[in-house]
Formats: structure tokens, sequence, C-alpha cells
């Protein structure tokens, strides 16, 4: 069915409301799942949220949780998230980082104890609209195998970088393997290969059949050994920055949580007028997308799919729908 | 033929001196060209030494030239290489990014107009040494065609996180493109095929012959589109963090010079002492790496080829050294 972007944040938001959270929180909660899906991120919002509010009934999202500060060095800070929602803990520590970086040119934030941050690519965004640049990653539960590897012991520990822009912030938000398991899942629903290698069939041989990749839950490593050798890196870092888990940690625990993340803001625009960001990328930009359309640059799909959604609406499947509004 | 370690450094040294730099930048300058090499990445060590002192001699490198600060917020910094040596401007910027740190927990400095670092890695281990966690990446003239293009409009723009460790410092050094032109050409010369997808053929297919790219000068991106994007934005970060060229700029010089770089250096030690690192860090990669002595942790491979070196010196062919003697 057909609804309107407004339609779905309020739903999200009467759902989210009498869990605890206070009301600028699911405001909050409420406006980065809609705008997750907006976005055209199903697999990080609307498809996430029945989960999302099944782990605060459960437990593993403490909806009454306030981060807070542990150490700090000037523009370096650690926080605690405490367990409280990933998403809450995140836009804090991100607008913290922001703040720190106006203070100092740069700041960072490492958060421990946190959840599932959803898409990571909402922060990018968030630190981008005020206008600087944004470094930042999160690790995740063991679930996917290093380059040489058959088990599944490191994370795809995404990884998102953005810088501002007038014309439309470029946003790169990228997991360290090929394919995300939401990705796999579609294909599979619809039948047929991958348009490339996905992961480990039940032989050990490398396929494009999502079925067998998520049958063995082995996902293949973005650039093979090279995704998996930073994926292990973000991992030490984000624990080592925030003094929380890895995901050798995390995968001790009944479900995934306490996390570890990193939020890097620069504070570009001290140095840099945003119309000449603006001349500097865009002559970049056209000059590696003058070949054909088909090349885009990091975050201009996730634009199009929200100006599209903000005049027309989304489709969400009549299932899914019935799903949430029964939550 | 083999030389050991030392005549390797004075070799290099030898004939550094006399091109202009200062004693101390010369001594510099050799102790990384060979450290790069006794690390095992003869491509940016002594491979790639003949065509350094041709660009010295030929005045893309300028020796006297002296890095410039030009712009500063507290933590970050703008410099201006004023084409120096890329290893001395690097060194200089990566060690005032520590500096910064020590001050304010963490430090950046971006860098305009400099030469070629020659290994990334090489910053890495410097700032591990000194006991911070390190984020730097470089640009490059274009290299390599973004996914869904036909010609070289992006850098392969290599990517280098390090994180300090007693038992061997954590350092992955890593390029967009999924192999190093020079590993191509190795391969080329033994014969045979990559052990994975390489780059395009002429007929515009995806190949592992190496001959075949070497031709086309296509190489394919790490995780397709995945090493694609991260080289664009990266990119466009460099450049906005050091005011700098992006790769278009550079791809409009006679040469590849004028790079944009960046060096974060973290004060993780101030909240952690390192015996903490090092056990976080032995953790998890005893998880990661229990399966089989096949997964290497980033950094590994140069710390056993190092030290492997230093006690039985370095097999050079005897081509290549004759070429270097006659510099």
């Amino acid at each position: 069915m057909r609804i309107s972007c407004n339609e779905l944040e309020d739903t999200f938001l009467r759902i989210i409301s009498g869990h605890g959270f206070t009301e600028e929180d699911a405001r909050d909660l409420a406006r980065v799942f809609a705008g997750s899906t907006i976005d055209g991120v199903y697999s990080h919002g609307i498809n996430r949220f029945p989960r999302f509010i099944r782990e605060v009934r459960n437990g593993t999202v403490l909806p009454e949780a306030e981060p807070e500060i542990i150490r700090s060095q000037t523009a370096f800070e650690q926080w605690d998230g405490k367990q409280g929602a990933g998403i809450l803990n995140a836009l804090q520590c991100a607008d913290r980082s922001v703040q720190l970086a106006g203070q100092s040119g740069i700041g960072c934030v490492g958060l421990a104890n946190t959840n599932h941050w959803m898409r990571g690519g909402t922060y990018g965004w968030r630190v981008a609209e005020r206008g600087l640049l944004f470094i930042g990653w999160t690790n995740t539960m063991p679930n996917m195998p290093p380059w040489g590897g058959d088990r599944n012991t490191i994370g795809n520990n995404p990884f998102v970088m953005a810088i501002p822009r007038s014309e439309g912030h470029v946003v790169l938000d990228m997991a360290m393997s090929q394919y995300s398991y939401g990705k796999l899942e579609w294909h599979a629903k619809k039948g047929g290969m991958m348009p490339e290698f996905a992961g480990y069939d039940t032989r050990g041989e490398i396929t494009r059949d999502p079925a067998e990749v998520l049958a063995t839950e082995r996902i293949l490593p973005a650039g093979l050994w090279k995704g998996s050798a930073m994926a292990m890196v973000m991992d030490l870092a984000a624990a080592v920055l925030s003094g929380g888990l890895t995901t050798c940690g995390i995968g001790d625990l009944p479900a995934e949580t306490k996390l570890s993340q990193v939020f890097i803001s620069v504070n570009i625009r001290q140095f840099m007028p945003q119309r000449e960001i603006d001349s500097i990328t865009r002559e970049a930009l056209d000059f590696i997308r003058q070949q054909n359309d088909r090349i885009l640059y990091p975050g201009q799909r996730a634009l199009e799919h929200r100006q599209k959604c903000l005049l027309e609406g989304l489709e969400i499947p009549d299932e899914l729908w019935k799903e949430i509004c029964s939550l």
C-alpha cells in the first residue's frame, strides 16, 4: 500500500510512545526510522522497526538509559551508552563530536555499550547538515568470516564518511561485506543469482546464490582480504577508542548489544566557505561522472529516493504494514 | 644479491646526499626507503627509489621546500607541502598530528601540495610507535575507473589505520584497488593469472590476466562499487581538509604531484594503559585467527619480514642493485 512520509513517521511515533522513552527521544526515534525508509534504506528503517520494538520489550534496549561521559581530554571523549537505544546514543555522540569540533577544529567521541545504530548514514547526513565533515564506524556481532577463514569471527562493521554540499551531501555508508544480509534476502525471495560473488555455499565454494549464502551465513568481505582487514582494524579501533567491547566480546553475549562506535567531526567550514567546498566537490564529481549516468556519487541514490518519496509517498508491502500497525 | 639492512640504508643515503636535502632530511629519506624495503614493500621502497631520484632531478620534488602551516584551529591544521619530498612532508605532518593529539586528545593535519608519500604504512607505524592511534589517507592521480565507468577518473587512494601494540602494531595500509600495479607487474613477469579478478581486458571484460590489465591500465576497485565509492569520498575529503587538489586537478598536471593528504592521531593512552590495549587486541585477534595460520592481522607480514631481514639481510635482484648503485 502507499502511505505518506508523515503517516509513516506518525505511526512509528505512536508505537514507540508508551515504551518508556521521553517524548523527545520517541520523536527522534520515529524521525530516524522514517528517514532511513524514505531514503530507501528499508533494511535499517521500516524492515527493522518490529525487531527494535521487540528489543525494547525484551530488555536488550533500555529506553530510560542516559548516556554518560566517562573520560575526556579536550576534543576526545569516551561515553558509556548504558545499553540505551542505538539511534539515540549515536545522535547524541555525533552531535557531541560536532560541538567538540566547534571548539577545537576536530572532535572525537568513542561510545561503548550501545545498541545497533540502524543506518550508519544517518549520522553522516546529520553532521554534514551542520556543515562539518564526518568519519564514523561501528563494530557488530561476529557475522562474517575473515578472508582465509571458515567461521564468522569478524563483523561487517559499517564505515561512514560524509562531506557537506549545498547540492546534496556526499555520504558513504558502507559495510565491509560485499552485500548485506538484507539484500541477500531480497534477492533470494525474488529468486536468481546476485550480480557478483556474495559468499560461500554449503561446499565452501564462493557463490552468487543468495539462498546458499543465507544457509551458510558466510558472507564475502568486500574486496576479499581488503574488507576483511579493514573490518578487523575498525573493530579493534572502536573498542580501544571507546573502552568498550570488540566483536569477540559481543559474540559472547546472548544478543547483539554493547557495541562500540566512533564519531569524528571536523570543522572544515572554519577554513573553507561552503561555496568553495561546493565548487571543489562539483568539479571532481563532474569529472568522475562524465562517462555515464550509472556512476553515482555516495549519497546520491538516498537523496533521489527521498525527493521522490516526499512528493509521492512510499510503497510499503501490505504484510509489513499490517505487522507494523499490530505492534 | 644479498645485502644487509645497514648497507641498503647507507647506499640510499649516499645517493640522496648531494641532491640539495639537509643532512637530517637525507637521513630520514634513506631510513624510510630502506624501512619499506625491509618490511617487504619493495614497490614503495627500493623499486621506487630510482624514480624518486629522477623526480628530484627533474624538479617534480623540490628538496629545499619547507612545509608551512597555513591555517589552524586548535587541533586541526592545514599545511602547504610546497611540493617537497612526500616522505618528509608526511613525516612532519604525522608528527604534528601526534603533537596536537597530545594537547587536545585528537589532532588532524590536512596537507596540500605534497608529493607521493611512498608507503602509507610508514606513517601508521610511526604514530603507533609513539603509542597513538592513527587514521590517514592520500589521493593520487587518476589511475582507476570508477565502478560502472570505462576511463580512469578516480585514484586508488590508499587508506591507513594503525593501533599500537606491544606485540606488534596493527597497521592497515590499503589502496582502493584490488591489486597494486606493482603486484600486477610482478605476476606478469612470472607469467600466469592473478588469484582473483584484477581489472579489465582489452575487450572490456573483467579478467585475472595481469598482462591484459597492464595493457588497459584499468584496475578493479576492491569490493567493486565499494572501493570505488570510498576512493571518491576520500579524494574529496583530502582536498577539503587540506585545501588542496582533488584527483581531478592532479590529473591536469604533467606529472603526479600536488597531492592532498590527511593525518589524524588520537591519544588513546591518555585513557587506556598500553597493557590494556594489548590485552583487548590480543583477545580479539586470537579469536579471529584461531581458525588457521593463513589469517594474518594487518601489519603482521611486514613485522615478520622485517625481523627476518634484520637477521639475514635482503635478497635484491642484481639488475636492480646495479641500477641503484649507478644513480
